[in-house]
């Protein structure tokens, strides 16, 4: 089971898509090239307009293309997609394009067009934001963080409905991989709902 | 069950207390006040020195304070604190500060001092991080983004060793919490390991 519907999210709820923690796909493309890879260090920093931090090492052909192209698009994988997100963490779009590839091609990765951007969007996985990037070079050199903006946003009705997750144990391949390191993710599987405390510390 | 030990953690694995997105509790001090907030929006930014990035917003408590000491801390609140993270979210340390109060004697919320900053640290959380606020006015301005560095790194052997978490049945209490949104939080309550996808996108 991995996700085959989305649906439209209302940019004012496009933040919770993210909110809580999931590792990301960050997929882009320029100029006839496209990459996908993991990264585990991505954040909301506001509601509305829904922007979001997303961290790009120097090093990858990720950031090449989001600099050149001025776009990025975060795809949220699910549990279904571990393998998927560990492979596209691990390997270099930079080298396969060298040989005329791409991770895509290489690893049997569907994609549709993102509905604003035209951005390349995973197939299967959970949500998806296309996002324009704000032009911040800082942040971008000192800290490898690059602020953008959301201008799309869908989601698997299945597991994000009324612009809320909704984890259960009949969506349980949907769940949000979260990457402790080393290939390995928790998985976001049980949900509690906090309550206020009293003024004696008790619920 | 809530977690009652602490370790050092070698400052090269601080990352990855938080590399899996928990929601936080940033916890400060400042000439004999003190605050302790949850924040859903926070992520490393670099490995060694072990940086990371938290979003404070312009109206809080917690701000005045991190502005004015310099300083912050991270306490990574674990299942049996969802209440505790709840509520130190939805509540206002500047209101109970004017009535002579704080967060920690309202709540019965326990503490401890750090090891290298002497910050209020959070009993019962699973990690903690001190940090010392690195100058940033553009992004703390532009989105309420703070960049931070990681000074001492503390968590409870029980749940993470030997620079790993490790989320068994045996300690669910002590697994991470990830917001949701409206005070719901999910839980990393279980473990996937990624493998490394062929060329035919099967594993």
């Amino acid at each position: 089971m991995t996700s085959t519907m989305r649906l439209p999210v209302a940019l004012p709820h496009a933040y919770r898509l993210v909110n809580h923690g999931p590792t990301v796909l960050v997929s882009s493309a320029h100029g006839g090239r496209r990459n996908v890879m993991a990264a585990a260090w991505s954040m909301p920093v506001e509601f509305n307009p829904p922007r979001i931090a997303v961290v790009i090492d120097k090093s990858t052909y990720t950031r090449e293309l989001v600099l050149a192209s001025g776009q990025l698009a975060l795809n949220v994988p699910c549990r279904a997609q571990a393998d998927l997100a560990y492979t596209v963490g691990s390997t270099s779009g930079r080298d396969l394009q060298a040989a005329g590839d791409d991770k895509f091609r290489r690893f049997n990765i569907g994609s549709f067009e993102g509905p604003a951007l035209g951005l390349p969007l995973v197939d299967g996985c959970v949500a998806w934001l296309e996002c324009r990037l704000i032009d911040e070079p800082h942040s971008q050199d000192a800290y490898d963080t690059f602020f953008a903006e959301a201008v799309s946003a869908l989601a698997d009705p299945v597991v994000f409905s009324g612009g809320r997750w909704s984890l259960r144990e009949d969506n349980r391949p949907l769940h949000t991989l979260h990457h402790l390191g080393g290939g390995v993710f928790a998985v976001a599987s049980e949900v509690v709902a906090g309550r206020n405390l009293g003024e004696d510390g008790r619920s």
